[in-house]
């Protein structure tokens, strides 16, 4: 079966990574993915929320989608007064998984909160988030390294994510928004950089799904991501060179 | 390593379900695992929301704690004018879950609406409410037959729910509070009858886990999710005789 | 005319109250009259809300319904986004009831707050609320006199509530709902072990009601309170024998 | 013991009602009883919430202090985003008192919204808010009458409202602020025009009260109500001469 | 082309002011442009909010519209949840024009909340509420003067406001209801006593407006603002005698 | 003086405006002034809201800043439940001033909403948004001309905006932000291609302000918006070739 895109079933769209995207903020990003384009900006601000450890930091994520992200429009969320239930859902998942990466001891008393607004969607905002949200959370850090803030990078590991689901019975690697309104099974992975699982969420959609078919999605979420952390490492590799200065400043 | 309360590393706390806790609402059960408490009632309403196809019906579910379900008071929703983002997150899963049982086809043009009220929580609150959840809403559907609304069960298949996580390197079924508190990795399966996968949340929350590890643990879970059906059964057996007359009405 | 259950017109319905049902409230019991089933837990806060003078304590209230409380399932306040007013109303009622009892002084500089969720509601709400409210707040006061924390009970009296009206031209003592929805006149009524009064609330439903009749509901109340009290009594009395030894504590 | 005003005890303090005083209300006056001001109107719309029955019309209130009603500016309720719980309950009383004046069929499928506005507050605001809103209530309802769309005033009854309370162990009517905070029982009576009781609240705020003293607060209330609707009629009077023409008109 | 209300062209409404209409606040007046009537409180606290800096004091407004101060009853903010649009922006602009006038770090660390309620609006309420809210924020300051707490009034400038507009391609200044409900262009000035300008917004409803028009408007509107400030004058001047006595206190 | 990035006072900072950035939005452009980047979506709905009479259209915007648009992170809108007071009056602005351009009943029974979202702000957004809003409401309505929706293009005008401000005495075109925080006088206009004012906002933020300069203000705005229109008129140019072809459409 040919994909709509013409991809191969364990390929991923094209990902384009723009770092520093945002003039203001401390780590920031433009991903895209395919038609999925999502602004990650990491803010950092000297204080903890109260159920934070003393000595301790905080990462946290915020997640939400412009109006005519999607073919329709939705209204705001706040002409709802409620954020999105889908929202809150996902801005956990990105926070969990950001949060994996850092040693929050060696972050000190500050929160970095990113946010992942999501600019045009096209499937797979979810992932898109964590993986540029990595990035603008990882050149974020590296500011308060070259800012003499902080020592060393607090950073234990580096994750990326992305979808596998079942389609009309194939499996499929990195939905785009046809893929996945249709899919029968959907599944998204986030993973370190050693190919170790921070997160993992299977949803049978249209039917439920074996053990071994979600053993076959985790598998191609592993190969997609070993690829997505290629990517990532490109971009984030320009932030220092051999002399540790930075290349990623604007002129 | 000894469990808190004894229990072996595969074994269930102890679940009571009691049906039709509720004298009004039209399927319901008061479903105890452990110290875990959660009130759950179906209620049918002859109206879909917008987004459902014509002749088809809805299942969605609600899921929320009572302020002193914890050990520490917590303020309501109201007070805070906000949805608790795990709520959300929760319910949206419950909701997830129940759909994909039943034939909303076969349902007709009517709305089941599943409340997971937990009276006391010590870990497990998500699963308790899937697979309490899932009783309330068959006895309504039941109902329904019984009444003559409905000339079937619209029923596909039954689901429960139960976690499983690593604690201290050990792999460990149905977590309690203490342990779910101090786990490094948790991971909840939704499973059908025949123990098929219907949704699959796994967190690293201390570190990574290996894809052995996601295994192991979804293995745990089949087996435990096993038990509960049995428990499900017996409640749900006793709601019809050989004659197919139910025995859970009221006197 | 006979009433829906066969009562005596000046007859209570039967009352369970079945203490510390929540292991983690400090005080808390399950309150049934009749089909009506009210929750009530006191939680203690070792801090007071900007109003409450130095040195002195407080006592609130919250008051709600389960969605499938009632015959037909009502929407959470959270979705509508506003505290049902007549949730509002009640909690007021509450509160200053259950405060009226307490020495605020002897109490310290700490805030009990207790929750009165309804589980199913069969008329009488309310009522149900003050008077298991006031069970699980003496025995959370109980406990902080075994904890050491206080030197004696800070309790200047104890309350109970009840509700008559008038259906049909004739009085009626703890109506149920069938009888309060066509009721002419309702009253509810809140007093102390003494006999004397704390709140006192009539409302001329379908007609106006003349003094002599609200001075015979009154005395129809007080003698329903009487026997509430002996039950709250028996209840509370279990909780400390000869020795001082509580022996509600869980083994 | 004389009052801070220089009053007997069962003296009600100076009451202006100034009639149509909004050029837009179908009713509306401005009601002072000493310094406390309520600006109260009536809004005559041509449909009904959806839970009155057909052919049936709904009379409702609405209250709410402007924030320098009160020695303290208050915030406004929507800056917290959240009704008054006190104003919740206030006007809910006064919804219900001004109901229980009204043949609801013979209004027809209209709501009249009375909104009760405290431009001053100085004790004794909600029994103002209903006398006044009485006001407004029947010229909005003179106005049908006289635009032809009623055939005759759907009036069963008038109401009026006033508090009694004892203060220093004196029962005192009509208590001003500088009372009413220091009154030991508080107690509300609506009252209509044939002395008999509409709605009856009472409070124990300093203490509980004996049903002898509940018995004598609602004499002097019931006295002092006499004294109102006098007062109301005059005004009510004035609003059609003998010919039936109507002297509030505006010139 | 007559006024609707007989006046010139260039005529304002009659206005009337009468101050201390509040017997709580610290500044109030009732305004009167006609048939728009605004009833403004100046309340002073002892803080200010964080973004002020140390040593200086705040001014700000809120502005509303009771439910009825229109044709059509309007719903409350508070039932909808929102505060207006319309309102919001007005209140800015109040507080823009009130903050033009203060010597903040004269005023010391207080903030004065002018609030401007809207009891009946026949256009301009907007220009009425800067017009009173001045007259009440230079009540509040003189008795803090007055009391001692300010050695001397931090007053920069007096303001006023005024509306002009384009209806039918005649230049009208102080445009009633029906007027501005028609008019193809709407222009607001707030100006000093000096007759500078402090804000200015103009608005093509129907059409665009030349800058000649422009021009015209302001020219318009700086006429009718001398004639205001002169009856702005008579009430606050009325505010002490040559003994320095105030006037305006109730006897 | 020398402005902070060496324009000369009558000079614009360089402006760049990307159509057809969006998707799936019937029109869109990304409008770049200097530093200040807003993403313009225009959707159109086949819907009118209720206040909108027969067979008219609608044309409204929404304006709103990403959280890390600004030098510090601000919550967003949904965190506070509050649309930000600045934002309702900016989308109140942006929506007159586009309706000004629009013959409604040319539109027929549509709504069009143009959103505004700040990626990047650094002074004159809400001026870019009208600019940027234009062009996206221009691009969706050539798309319903040339989807045979309409059968001509409703646009009466095109409209632009700018600012100019005084900053230490100087008259200062296009302010960025580091003019904007210290300007004295702020002043915004919008107008048509022909030059004459839509919209025309001016503020005394350090002094109040001649209608000499206020005159001198609106003609350097006059000047700018001249040199805008020609760079939406070469962006809006391409949207056809002389043979009817759009050129925007994606490849």
């Amino acid at each position: 079966m040919a994909r709509i895109d013409g991809r191969a079933a364990d390929q991923l769209r094209p990902i384009e990574i723009i770092p520093n995207i945002n003039r203001f903020a401390e780590g920031s990003c433009l991903i895209r993915c395919g038609n999925t384009h999502v602004l990650c900006t990491a803010s950092v601000e000297e204080r903890t929320p109260p159920h934070v450890p003393e000595g301790e930091g905080w990462v946290t994520a915020e997640y939400a989608m412009l109006p005519r992200a999607n073919r329709e429009r939705s209204r705001r969320d706040i002409a709802k007064l409620k954020l999105s239930p889908r929202s809150a859902e996902i801005q956990r998942l990105i926070g969990r998984s950001l949060r994996a990466c850092v040693d929050l001891a060696g972050l000190g008393e500050r929160t970095i909160t990113v946010d992942c607004d999501v600019l045009q969607g096209d499937g797979g905002t979810r992932t898109a988030s964590v993986t540029g949200g990595f990035v603008a959370l990882a050149l974020a850090l590296w500011k308060l390294v070259q800012d003499g803030v902080l020592p060393e990078m607090p950073l234990k590991t580096c994750v990326a994510a992305v979808s596998a689901g079942i389609v009309g019975d194939e499996l499929l690697l990195d939905l785009c928004y046809e893929e996945d309104s249709g899919a029968q099974v959907d599944l998204n992975c986030v993973m370190t950089g050693e190919g170790a699982l921070v997160e993992l969420q299977g949803t049978g959609e249209g039917r439920s799904f074996t053990i071994a078919e979600q053993q076959a999605l985790v598998a191609l979420c592993q190969k997609g991501i070993r690829e997505i952390q290629r990517i990532q490492k490109q971009v984030l590799g320009g932030g220092r060179d051999e002399n540790g200065i930075s290349q990623q400043e604007r002129p």
